[in-house]
């Protein structure tokens, strides 16, 4: 077990009828809030007209930006920076999933860089973290996928470049996320199925890690995924179930909390595969994720046969004896595939319309500025040449 | 699940070598720091020098009072309040286990209380938490056992009356912990034990609830204790083998930083009634636990048979089929007791001399000020008194 700190100031507030709490709880940091969300759904859901309620009779003065994308974008970044300065904006209020968080924290931080600094050249395109301020975030949470509500990260793609990239910084935790999973029932099934995903891939990231000797991490990462199987296909199923809907939502947020690889360094090498599927083609990232795991799964197992195999009796009983270690493993992606599939989820670059053209240029972008990517091993281009190949 | 808040603010450094991070963290909230200790094993096992080497080096003016017993003392508490005041201290260093931590934090909020407030009448005898702020505390843990370094709570004994009562309130939360597991290498075995005794019942209250449909704490509370029963006698074993150490180290503050109940309300009725053995007997907390919590189960359960059954299977293994219910449970609790038993520690009052003589004036005390104990099932006095006898 590696030395680590744990630090997660990020105020959960979970439950029905919780929305209520948002402007009480904005109001602690200011008067002027950014209101920010992404293509209109929560018009259509009523979730946008209680958060506007809240923050009114909390007395707030509310600047709204919507608009943001999926895979949210450097462009409209830029323009919330701006628009905060202009405003002097106290604080800026998430509504919606990763990418309006993500984009929340991008514009939070972009506020206090001074003029000679740029957000993406500084910052995005340096992995070591040097954010030190952001104005402060809060986040009405509709769709349980990222994480982002309490996590370190923010995620953006430069369209421009076909550029996505991640930075994580302590000071980009939001200060609290309001968390109702009455809000996701009106999720269309397939976004329910990608978010699910999602978090899965949260889990097993932190999960493939060559360090030993930290096995409570280990098992509550293990029964986190169990729980996602489990409760995935009930939501799905039943969609306006509580229950269902509330393990799924609070499995995400502990997904990727930065509780769960205390003591490791997970791999992250699907992750950053995937940011280039999707930087370049521009689909759902939980459905890239579920078209890369199995592929990185498959070309890295040989060399870290043990866990792997712990994975695979862990997480998805199987039972064989031990002297069938291969088979073992690969019942276990086997059966992930499964999974995925069932879920409606595409397992194959095929499967969402996807061919070899462009392999060329995603392991070129995914190299720029690294020597490698993962952990569990350190991958060059011609691995990531080899992984997509074996997604094909 | 019911609605929960979840807010933990407490740094966490946790790995060999980190008491020489004490210094720097302390003098971020000011210059004059008291240090709080217990009964000088820290000046046998070189964790006082550490700590006050580091302390010093970062230019602090160190307060010192030592002298913190076992189920700690509201007479010492009170010395300490004035000793912060005549000296405007500005942040508590505890540096030891629950006990050390419970008294400083009690201090901490004491020192901020007006002329006409008494800690012990005001705050420890009224179950509802009105402290609003206190000052802050730093911990320096040395055993892994109460989950104080971040939990909400602080336990206090008033010796003349042999009352010992918690309050919990999140301004009780410390700012920091450190946490090294080589810190642990010098405690009695007797002590180890007693220590993963009080995290494995910490679990344990928080399982057994009512609230159904909480898969994920459910999940995670069962792995937790999976864990302590794993590596507790791994760490009797193999006094100084750090992976062992970390292990229980890392889950004894998981089990208590609030994490693991939200969305449910556990029991407490065994902490309550072993309040009242360590009150009368002054016995290790631990040790009272292990008495009292098997006891318990076997006066409960048939009214919660599922829980327990997912109880027996889940931690303990046990593998019956389901037409025997009664006998899966008592056979998890044979479990149960047989570990503690492996671990030195006792099962029964007789085991630690003690008879049923005082257990007329246990019930009453037990009663003061409060309707009923725990919450799977409200106990009243003739509860009590027969789970007593059947601890006997």
């Amino acid at each position: 077990m590696k030395n680590f700190t744990f630090y997660n100031p990020t105020r959960i507030v979970f439950g029905q009828g919780t929305i209520a709490q948002v402007g009480a709880m904005a109001r602690s940091y200011g008067s002027k809030v950014l209101l920010h969300y992404g293509g209109g759904s929560i018009k259509r859901n009523g979730i946008y007209d209680q958060v506007s309620r809240s923050l009114q009779q909390s007395g707030m003065t509310v600047i709204e930006l919507g608009g943001v994308a999926p895979n949210p974008r450097l462009a409209l970044v830029r323009e919330g920076i701006e628009l905060c300065r202009k405003e002097a904006v106290d604080i800026i209020i998430a509504v919606g999933g990763g990418s309006v968080i993500d984009s929340a924290k991008a514009i939070g931080f972009g506020v206090k860089l001074t003029e000679d600094e740029d957000i993406w050249d500084d910052y995005y395109m340096n992995t070591a973290c040097s954010v030190r301020e952001t104005l402060p975030v809060g986040v009405v949470l509709t769709i349980p996928a990222a994480g982002s509500e309490s996590s370190i990260s923010s995620v953006l793609t430069d369209w421009k470049n076909h550029i996505k990239r991640a930075v994580n910084c302590e000071a980009l935790m939001p200060q609290f996320a309001i968390m109702d999973p009455e809000t996701n029932y009106s999720l269309p099934a397939y976004q329910s199925a990608c978010g699910a995903a999602d978090i899965l891939a949260h889990l097993m990231e932190r999960y493939f890690t060559r360090e030993q000797y930290n096995d409570l991490s280990d098992r509550f990462l293990e029964q986190a995924m169990r729980n996602v199987i489990t409760y995935a296909p009930l939501v799905l199923k039943h969609p306006n179930e509580y229950r269902y809907r509330a393990e799924l939502m609070w499995t995400g947020t502990l997904a990727h909390n930065g509780l769960l690889d205390r003591g490791r360094v997970g791999d992250w090498a699907s992750h950053a595969i995937e940011h280039e599927l999707s930087g370049q083609f521009d689909i759902a990232h939980g459905a890239g994720l579920t078209i890369v795991f199995p592929a990185w799964m498959k070309y890295v197992y040989h060399e870290h046969i043990d866990r792997f195999v712990q994975f695979a009796c862990r997480v998805w009983d199987v039972s064989l004896t031990l002297d069938n270690k291969e088979t073992i493993i690969e019942v276990a992606i086997d059966r992930l595939e499964a999974f995925f599939r069932s879920l409606g989820l595409p397992v194959r670059l095929s499967d969402a319309g996807i061919g070899n053209e462009r392999i060329p240029q995603m392991v070129e972008t995914a190299m720029i500025g690294r020597d490698s990517i993962g952990n569990l091993k350190q991958l060059v281009g011609t691995d990531i040449e080899k992984i997509l190949k074996l997604a094909l």
